[in-house]
Formats: C-alpha cells, sequence, structure tokens
C-alpha cells in the first residue's frame, strides 16, 4: 500500500522553460546581450551537469556552486551574474510555470498520502524552488520538500530517495516516485525499491513498463496508476 | 585611499523589522497561532545566536541549518515551517523594507567605490537577501555579495571580511566595512586591519572613535565620513 508519493519538480510540478526563458530575459538585461546566444550556452550546460550527474561524478555539497560556476565560465562572467539572473528570473516567473492539472492532483492526493519533492538543483538554490512553490500555491499540499543541495545528495544517488522515507519511517516499496528524467528520477527511484512513475509527454497512455514501474503522460496519471498498486 | 567599501545587510540596509514582522506573519497564518506569541521566541532565540557567533563557537558550514533547527524547536514545530515561513515573508516585504537614505547613498558611491555586502545568515538563507536586494533596485549598486552561507565564515571570523579584499586584491586598510552590530561588524572589521563604521542611530553626530573607527548614525554618513580617511 502506498503511504508516501515523491514529486521531482522541474518539469513534473513547474515548467522548467518558463524558468529558463525568465533567466535569460534577466541575463540578456544584466549583460546587453541578445536572447538567443544566451539560450544556447544554458541548454548546453544544462546537458554536461546531467551527464556529471547520471555517472554519480559530481561533488554533493558544491554541485549548486559548481553548476553556477559551470554557467558563468559558459558565459564569460562572474557568476555574480549568474546570481543575480537567478533571483531576477524567480521574481519574473508567473503562474504559466504551473504545469496544466498540476495543482488538481495535488489537491486531490493530499491528505490521503505523505507528500513529498525530492529535486535536484542545478542553476538557482532550492530557496527559489521553494518560493516559486509556496507563491502559486503549491506548498499547501506538500508535507516537505527535499533538496539536493539542503541533503548533500542528488538523484539517482540512493540517499536521495533514502531520505524522505527515513524521515517518515516509511519502507520504499510503500512509496512511489514521479519525475520526467528516466535516469534520475525512474531508474534511480526503481535501484532503491521504490515504485516509479516516469513523465513521458509522448506517451500515447499509461502503461506498466516494470514490476514497479509505469510510464505515464502526466502527473495526472497518478490518479489511473495508484488504485493498479 | 579606500577602493571598496563593504556594507552588512540587515539594519544597515535593510529593515530587519520588516522582515520578521513578515515572518511572524507568515508563521501565524501557517500555525493558527496569534502573532504575540511568536515574535517574543523569535527574538529569543536571535539572541540566543548572537551570542554563539560572538564566541565564534557556532560551526560555519551548518550555521543556516542550525539556526534554523532552533527556531523550529523553539516553536515546537517542524523545521519545514519555518522554511515555508521564511519564503511566504520574503514574498510579502514590501518596499519600506529600505532603510532610509540607502539608495540614494548607494547610487552615490556606485562607480567609485568596489560596493560589497558582508552579510550574516541567520534564518533564511542568504538567497532570499540577495532577492530582496534584487526586488528593490540595491543590488545594481553593489559589485559583488558576500554571505556566511555561501563563503563559509560568519562575521566577527576574519575570512568574512578577507573575503572580498582577497577577491579584489584590496588590502584591508584600502577598505571600509560598515554595520550596526558592534563586535560583529565594527570590531571585527577592525581587527583585520580595516576602516570600519558603527551603526548606531543613538548617536548625537559621527564621531572618531577609534583609529580607523568612526560611529555613525546611518549608512548616509559614510558621505561624511570618506573625506576624513
Amino acid at each position: 500500500m502506498i503511504r508516501l508519493i515523491s514529486f521531482d519538480v522541474w518539469n513534473t510540478l513547474l515548467d522548467i522553460n518558463v524558468m529558463v526563458e525568465n533567466l535569460v530575459k534577466a541575463l540578456s538585461e544584466l549583460l546587453g546581450v541578445p536572447e538567443n546566444d544566451l539560450m544556447q550556452k544554458i541548454l548546453e550546460t544544462r546537458e554536461e551537469i546531467k551527464k556529471i550527474r547520471k555517472s554519480q561524478s559530481g561533488s554533493p555539497e558544491k554541485a549548486l556552486e559548481e553548476s553556477q560556476e559551470l554557467l558563468a565560465r559558459a558565459l564569460e562572467v562572474d557568476v555574480e551574474i549568474v546570481k543575480r539572473a537567478v533571483a531576477k528570473a524567480t521574481l519574473t516567473v508567473d503562474e504559466s510555470i504551473l504545469l496544466p492539472g498540476v495543482k488538481e492532483t495535488l489537491k486531490e492526493l493530499h491528505g490521503k498520502y505523505i507528500i513529498t519533492t525530492t529535486g535536484n538543483v542545478m542553476f538557482w538554490p532550492s530557496a527559489y524552488t521553494r518560493l516559486i512553490l509556496e507563491k502559486f500555491g503549491l506548498a499547501d499540499y506538500i508535507t516537505k520538500q527535499f533538496y539536493s543541495d539542503e541533503i548533500k545528495a542528488y538523484k539517482p544517488m540512493r540517499e536521495a530517495f533514502l531520505a524522505p522515507l527515513k524521515y517518515f519511517n516509511v519502507s520504499p516499496e510503500e512509496a512511489l516516485h514521479i519525475g520526467d528524467t528516466k535516469a534520475e528520477d525512474f531508474e534511480g527511484a526503481l535501484k532503491v525499491g521504490m515504485y516509479a512513475c516516469w513523465i513521458n509527454p509522448e506517451a500515447e497512455r499509461v502503461e506498466r513498463i516494470h514490476e514497479r514501474g509505469f510510464v505515464v503522460k502526466s502527473v495526472k496519471d497518478l490518479l489511473e496508476v495508484l488504485p493498479q498498486i
């Protein structure tokens, strides 16, 4: 029986494209540089970091610092510009950052399950992700939030998934993690014995692809998956 | 000749009472508890932490985490409530958080000096302080911001004052630090060989009280002090 549902944040609850667009706008204002040039560098740096994480070769304690430095170097600016830009972006994002159906789904699950976020941190600190979840009303439906810069472990590291389970004294088979990155979210959760949902927007329908794993189109499909467990 | 001016943030640039009032309001909403009860506990916990810092006996790496845990314990709540409340407070503070004359003074000094912040972090991460400085237009006049949760050293530790000096290759006697806490700001800066201004709102006038130290009423008095160095 599932007692805890863990949500990845970016591209699961919140639209990372909205955040990155606002980040690009902020950098463009600060640097007086056209937005096109900047978007490319951000996406490239992001891919670079995702590779490092997949192989778990990045330092968990310094992950945020190193990601910001990598981006600063790619943009050829002082890291202070990156810090200012992520603050500006956090100030300017609007409600379009909420992915469709997310609030309604969390409302539905709230009170019936322990609801957590298990999030990796890249160019901005978890404090800004917390602030956005607070600003647009999602934090009300989350029991406790866990982030890599606070717990010093990032998905797919085991500790990232186990920290919430230990906190709430829940065993892996009583927990489900849902997220959009196959290696970080889906495989990482399965490896520690949890149930897992992989969000693939191109999937045609909800499908069981592992003893404990499902592919879904969005978080809304949780309401279809949970009765099957 | 002064090349770098370092500013404490809370009660030097920004009014901490405005932040704490908004924090109390947020806690009150989250807990359904009257505001009066909460203010007392916040102030007591704050005094406790300031004593720990004065004797430099708190761990620099875990300072934010430990301060939030201390407050959570004093309020008898999960630390998640503290994290949510500081996020809410950051969202609700208005322009009254800017202390009088601060923006005009920074504008005046900008471009003539390297301007830094050297801030200790207590109940909320530096990311929120950065966001507030960005939101109300002060970040435009600051060359680079330094905070204890990022540099892993808090005032009055030497490293907290030396980090900006090392970054900009400025020697202590070419730098001035201004802040409102006598031990953390004034004595800490003097000890590493910098000039120092102590903000005492009850001072009657600007006065030299040390070879390298002045007492002032607010940051505006910097414009009176700097020509004397």
